[in-house]
């Protein structure tokens, strides 16, 4: 049994945080590989990176989400039943992580002064244009020891690890936010209308079932139908049975 | 000591050729690791690959390559001194990969017609826009085991097979051609007249002095200089002593 949990973005903000988290993932396990094939790869999702922080201004959207998680924490802390030392540290946490975060210079803008990144980038533009030929230094620098390579790396990656905690600090409040229920799309279809703040639905079921979700809608309702991985016919086909799945508005 | 091979291209098919085998490469590091964001690396490459093929018409570079090494293979095959046999082996694969690759359709067009593939490609041109919500289908595709995943990519693989070993043997002819010979870079630079069948340069050298070479060139003449990787006063610096290393001229 597999159970796997699909995430849809009912804000354009939530879809920049899950691209930025994806995207982080990938660099860590591409740096954390050993093959010179892997590095390739985490110097494209690096410049994917670089790249949509040069479109987006993640950076005051997180501040401002920092600001809402604080004021929350403020009111809960005068609640009496609730338990002020660890909420106490929760409001020092993102007290510190928005102190960084002003702190910090935009993101990746370190990275763009790179000597070795700033001379490659453009090259990775164009696809397929990074062999040896194209870029001599980056195939010196792939042929480096791995143990030299893997530093330089991390090097890099730490220049984002402010962006990664605020990142990560945004969307675990908001996943926290929603509770999984069961309920049934019948007829793989299921519809309902969006709270006031949701901003992200999750749905969890057995994937091993041969279908998956699409989600379609906006802050004011949403539509969910589950459709079949294998097309009939060679037609995307809706599932027709009735499906049993959590979801969480969040 | 770390000997690393630099590779110039003097015309676009040997450049075709290089990009080609390297994203073969890539695609085979990729199917044959374990890991979904690893995964994604290989869809990127593969997409690139299919995109290549739809600018430059490799098949006929390759046709016409294994048309001369048949002439060739002949015309030493009624010199006396030559093991006949071996030649004739190597005519027959010759000769039977040349009928398969007539035999075989675009390179890639049965890849275009798979169905998960060709509902995915769109996406990956865009930078980032390939997270699970974009792309629930390969979301799901992504959480299927392992197991499964990985016959699948090899099976795509397979269908570049007669391609992987068209522009492996134009390679290795190539290569074979030129033979590597000891010279200086006076002053870290180096030029020489391009001999009238040469396409490829070949550097050698202990890469573990700091320095890389560029070449700029054509099928004319090439010149080559050695570049410290490590910019000095934030200026791309030649190296100014002279510099030994193997040169060979396919």
């Amino acid at each position: 049994m597999t159970t796997t949990v699909f995430e849809f973005p009912l804000k354009e903000k939530v879809r920049n945080y899950l691209r930025i988290e994806q995207l982080l993932v990938q660099l860590k396990t591409a740096s954390g590989n050993s093959q010179s094939a892997i590095h390739m790869y985490f110097f494209e999702q690096l410049f994917t990176l670089l790249d949509l922080f040069d479109r987006i201004d993640v950076r005051s959207d997180v501040l401002k989400d920092l600001d809402g998680h604080e004021k929350n924490l403020r009111y809960w802390s005068r609640h009496p039943n609730i338990d002020s030392s660890a909420l106490e540290e929760a409001l020092n946490s993102i007290l510190d992580l928005r102190k960084r975060l002003k702190d910090s210079r935009k993101f990746g803008s370190l990275l763009k002064d790179d000597k070795l990144l700033s001379s490659i980038r453009q090259r990775f533009a164009i696809p397929g244009g990074t062999c040896g030929f194209d870029l001599p230094n980056l195939h010196y620098w792939l042929h480096l020891p791995v143990t030299e390579r893997q530093p330089i790396m991390k090097g890099w990656l730490d220049n984002l690890s402010v962006l990664e905690e605020a990142i990560a600090t945004s969307l675990s409040f908001l996943r926290e936010r929603g509770h999984f229920h069961t309920t049934t799309a019948v007829n793989g279809f299921y519809q309902d209308v969006a709270e006031d703040k949701n901003e992200l639905i999750r749905i969890r079921y057995q994937s091993d079932q041969g279908y998956y979700p699409t989600l379609s809608g906006n802050k004011y309702r949403f539509a969910l139908r589950f459709i079949w991985f294998e097309p009939k016919d060679n037609q995307i086909t809706g599932v027709d049975n009735d499906v049993t799945f959590d979801l969480a508005a969040c």
